[in-house]
């Protein structure tokens, strides 16, 4: 039932602004390796389920003053003998005509009738639908209480199958057999390897995005690495020595801890599809998100082993501990230029968000490199070395660079363009969607905005024309040092639909505080691999009449 | 006649681009202070004027094998008691239908039938119609030779009236009264204060931008100082000194030399002016050029004061001996942070181009902000100070900053954007211009490219359709480090034009390697300041049938 009053969420994204609890309060139930297993034991159902009965509620909930009022409900819920359902009964009522179910613990739901009156709005109610409530209520802390639980025990309609287990679908040969479990709320662009961004409603729901439901991009299956027994190797070549840290060793070194937002190349890749075929993965808006991160500094690691800037262009390279069967590994590398200054605050980072690192997100340690592209971010780090030359992986050299519209398959030069670091200014909108209606009167719009090298957003120009006409939306989140602005702002407008209206063509663009601005269009960035794609935001939306 | 044989200006280009010698073949009888006096003793002609006769150059000049036919002339500069003319009346003859005049010393020349044969191209050859050639001279040192001056010779039709002096047209009264000459071919955009672009077509001609041409941008009247007695005065505060530093002080610091291109943020403000008014100079594409800067690094100045780079936002604040009546003199500020990182490279430079700083550039000594926008640059600089906040100066405050395309003069709020510093990429055409007419067969396009920040050009795309295709230009000049690629790209395409085509759309763009680009069109950028225009640079040409 996904009880989430606004208001609530609104105190919880304030909570999450805190710099000392960035996500505590939103991430419950998730697993040091962020696998969803249901908790049924401490959330069993044991609300009051005797009688049918018409009933009101007009009250405050949690003291906030929110007032809600919820129809006459036939409740359902308490019958002497349960009836019984399966897993995949209950995962095919997921509309309004099917009936709208879901499950928490051994007990099935049928709100298809509370759906509308969801606080949170239907939307997030409807992630659930066909399955159980347990990894929402987990990034939803305020749920787990009794009234919320007396109101979902109106909705109760029977129980699942006790002898029923969760499905293994995976077979032992699967390299992927291995993978974490991920949250359900997240779509899905690839299994094998895993990638999956969180859903526009989710995306920018808080500042700091809950670790389940970060995007994720695996380039391979993920490692299963003990923690125990980890070694970071830090080669070394002329005037440095070589090192083999444990993980004990890298929590000897200062703790770094910032905020930051890692965007893959690919974000917003759909776009460009609609242009032209490109090859990647179809991501929508969500391959970027955002975390606290904490770890050693990249730059007292290579001091320790005895590196030094040198006047010559050189190289960091990082080897990921994920392979493929003939034993490739991921890797990347950035400038060491970067690496070696502070300001540049390079992490080789072993929590997020006060956790340590989920499986999907580099467990035990991954390199974070703020305001360059998720490439280089490289997860399960293995090794990391300095070279005269940039890494030669595949993903450094033949992958992650931008090209001109005009060059194909057929005539592209890898080593005619360099590797992606730093991103161009970007945002994106995320309420309301694409296709979607708004009421009449007045809209909000939401969504975010980042740029690379740590450029601070410093406006969002919204449209509700097209492009004729513009307004500044109001920018929220965490006020950033101006050179190392390395996380997003959120932003919203409240905006007047203009009488007669019957639909938006909203847009938005954002503005970066070296002036950089997106290109008002796909089809001149279009590139091959559908890479930056950053033009303006673009959403059609009915106007209800 | 400005002989400029393309073979020798890609030569001279080329010399242009050694760091040793960056500007000294391209400048000649470029004074300290940049004025331009017509050096008549030594470059009076003394060509064979005997007789008429009619003529056939066909051959090599300077060994670089070019090819040069030149039609019959009938020459007219043999007489025996040559005719006077005025500086008005030369001064008319300015086009085909009038007769295309120049002058070199006191001798006056008729080179309406030799413009369209000019090897450096008719419109080089017509910024002199109607006035002397010294100053063009004085760029291309190539004229200076006896072939040269033997084949202006025929063209001779008469001499300058010897007791005509230059006219002074400025009163004593007028604080402008002491502004230095400007070469006349620089487009002047305001006379008081001075403002002043070179033209498109010698924009591009050299890597290094030539003094006298150096684009101008002046806010109140320059100021005539002595080198002798002038002082820098580096303000101190808690725990730094204050300093009182001669030209012969800074000399003591290590010399620090880099190219930089400066642009003015105000650089194709026309383009804005025609979406809708604007406040400001009626910019083309000019407002940006590069030279060789040499001077001592601002952090070596601020480190002797006992400055240091502290944890809180702090502001290195410049103020100009340029003042007005009132004695308001100009100011601005950059971050400490900048001013302090020696990577940043910012200068208190008293060279350019391996001469004293001329008088509008700043003489002695300027600030130089590489990859911030020119507006920061204070010439005639006369103090120093560290301050909590930005310049309280009108130019750092109420000016040089961005706004969405909503704000007008009535709803401004100077204080809700940050001053502008770092610029975005730009690029612009400088070949062909807009509305000329070019060869069917193929068409060479021109221009330059440049980001803020030390942000390396990558690539420039270039369509000749108005932006449905693209193919990317070649990029020239110095390759640089990634992160300091303070100056500029030339580039140019050689385009095939599409049989039957009548016109061509060009247009242009640039991609920095952060992956920012340009925005396609300029309405969703314009700002009632008409500042950071960087649209796509298009430009219509019609094609000779």
């Amino acid at each position: 039932m996904l009880l989430l009053h606004r208001a609530m969420v609104s105190g919880l994204q304030q909570a999450c602004r805190l710099r000392s609890t960035p996500s505590r309060l939103c991430i419950r139930a998730c697993s040091t390796n962020d696998s969803f297993q249901p908790q049924h034991p401490s959330l069993t159902f044991s609300g009051d389920n005797s009688g049918t009965r018409g009933w009101r509620v007009v009250g405050t909930l949690l003291g906030l003053g929110a007032m809600l009022a919820y129809h006459d409900h036939r409740c359902r819920a308490a019958q002497e003998s349960p009836r019984i359902y399966t897993k995949e009964e209950v995962s095919s009522h997921t509309s309004p005509e099917t009936g709208i179910w879901v499950t928490l613990g051994y007990e099935v739901f049928d709100v298809t009738e509370f759906v509308d009156l969801h606080p949170g709005g239907p939307s997030k109610l409807m992630l659930a639908a066909g399955g159980p409530l347990e990894p929402f209520w987990a990034l939803y802390a305020v749920h787990n209480q009794s009234h919320v639980r007396e109101l979902l025990a109106q909705y109760k309609i029977g129980e699942l199958n006790p002898e029923e287990k969760v499905p293994s679908t995976l077979e032992t040969s699967d390299p992927y057999v291995d993978d974490p479990i991920r949250h359900p709320a997240l779509k899905v662009n690839s299994q094998r390897p895993f990638n999956a961004e969180p859903p526009p409603e989710l995306l920018t729901e808080n500042y700091i995005t809950p670790n389940p439901i970060f995007f994720t991009r695996n380039h391979l299956p993920v490692p299963n690495l003990d923690p125990d027994t980890y070694r970071l190797h830090v080669v070394g070549g002329p005037g440095s020595k070589s090192l083999s840290l444990s993980l004990d060793d890298l929590y000897k070194f200062p703790k770094h801890e910032i905020t930051v937002t890692l965007q893959c190349a690919g974000n917003r890749r759909s776009e460009m599809t609609q242009v032209k075929q490109v090859k990647g993965l179809e991501w929508r808006t969500g391959a970027i998100s955002t975390a606290r991160w904490a770890g050693a500094r990249l730059c007292d690691v290579l001091a320790q082993a005895g590196h030094k800037l040198c006047e010559t262009e050189a190289h960091v390279c990082f080897e990921g501990l994920d392979s493929d069967p003939t034993g490739t590994t991921y890797g990347a590398s950035i400038p060491l230029a970067r690496a070696m200054d502070p300001e540049a605050e390079v992490l080789l980072a072993y929590e997020m968000n006060g956790q340590p690192l989920p499986r999907d997100h580099g467990f035990p340690v991954r390199v974070v490199v703020p305001g360059v592209v998720g490439a280089r971010h490289v997860k399960w780090l293995g090794r990391v070395s300095v070279e005269p030359e940039e890494s030669y992986s595949h993903w450094q050299r033949r992958d992650y660079k931008g090209f001109s519209p005009s060059v194909d398959w057929d005539t592209v030069d890898f080593d005619s363009a360099p590797s992606i670091q730093e991103l161009p200014v970007q945002s994106a909108i995320t309420e309301p969607q694409d296709g979607e209606t708004v009421e009449s009167g007045e809209v909000t719009i939401k969504g975010y905005a980042w740029s690379g090298g740590g450029r601070a957003v410093i406006r969002v120009d919204v449209s509700l024309d097209g492009g004729l006409t513009w307004q500044a939306a109001e920018l929220d989140g965490e006020e950033q040092c101006p050179r190392k602005a390395w996380a997003w702002r959120l932003w919203q407008l409240q905006a007047v639909v203009p009488a007669g209206q019957k639909e938006l063509n909203i847009v938005c663009k954002a503005v970066d505080n070296s002036y950089n601005v997106q290109p008002d269009t796909v089809a001149p960035i279009w590139n091959l691999r559908g890479v930056l794609s950053n033009a303006w935001h673009r959403v059609h939306v009915h106007v209800a009449s």
